[in-house]
């Protein structure tokens, strides 16, 4: 990953359930990926020929080299963690949908921009609440990879 | 990956959107993990203490280490590839929903058993067709840690 490029977002603040309001946003930091994480992530957890090489790619729906959806999935989560959505607690999800309107080429940088669509606090458990954040993983044409639409668990001031 | 069980599904055929019926089922080989692989892919992609340490797991809603939901998935998508579901041309996924009921644990052999739910021929593209696939990723002991209902492409025969 020395190659990568990453800038980190160094945030001190974490958010609690009562810091948040519907339309808040939350931008990541940057990470570029290149074809050859591409094909190592696809070798050990999505061995199909359009996310290992580029021939096969090209000859698929995806016209060329294609990370796995889940790869989208797994940088977005790190970048979602080194500060790109600043919760208290943690990011700890129970689910949620997920799209990806189009595939991680190598090159691309991507960043993840969350707006938080709802905040729901929990009644039988006092001390934490259920917010409804929509995250969208772009590149650096902010052209939408990933939408992930989520149910995050997330503590309540004491 | 030495220390992991995996059986292989060996698949021979495989399934065109026509070949296919609701209520069709598929199960994959197996796969165990343990607590370095559930820490290593946490380095690298999901860096939260619950996912890292045994002692912030316990301190945490997971009452105990546990797997990034992101390396659930990515398990997951390893045995739908190696004939967990041999569909034609692939598994390609524009999208769906995703659910963790309960986390992946240290010594946890996973298999996944995907049911068609629904079968859309492309008005568009008559070579190929949306199947709605539900996968549930379960463990030993048949309890279900994640749910994952997809759109996938699926080609039709020539």
């Amino acid at each position: 990953m020395e190659a990568a490029l990453e800038t980190a977002v160094d945030n001190e603040v974490s958010y609690f359930l009562d810091d948040l309001h519907v339309g808040q946003r939350f931008t990541s930091g940057r990470y570029r990926v290149d074809a050859d994480e591409i094909k190592r992530f696809a070798r050990e957890f999505d061995p199909q020929p359009f996310h290992l090489e580029e021939e096969a790619g090209a000859d698929s729906v995806f016209g060329g080299l294609a990370a796995s959806g889940w790869h989208t999935a797994a940088m977005t989560m790190r970048l979602l963690a080194k500060g790109g959505l600043p919760l208290a607690g943690g990011i700890i999800g129970a689910g949620g949908d997920i799209a990806w309107p189009q595939p991680t080429r190598p090159g691309d940088e991507l960043h993840v921009v969350s707006e938080v669509k709802e905040i729901i606090p929990s009644r039988s458990k006092p001390d934490r609440g259920i917010v409804v954040m929509r995250s969208e993983t772009r590149n650096q044409r902010d052209e939408v990879l990933q939408v992930v639409t989520a149910r995050l668990i997330v503590p309540r001031r004491a």
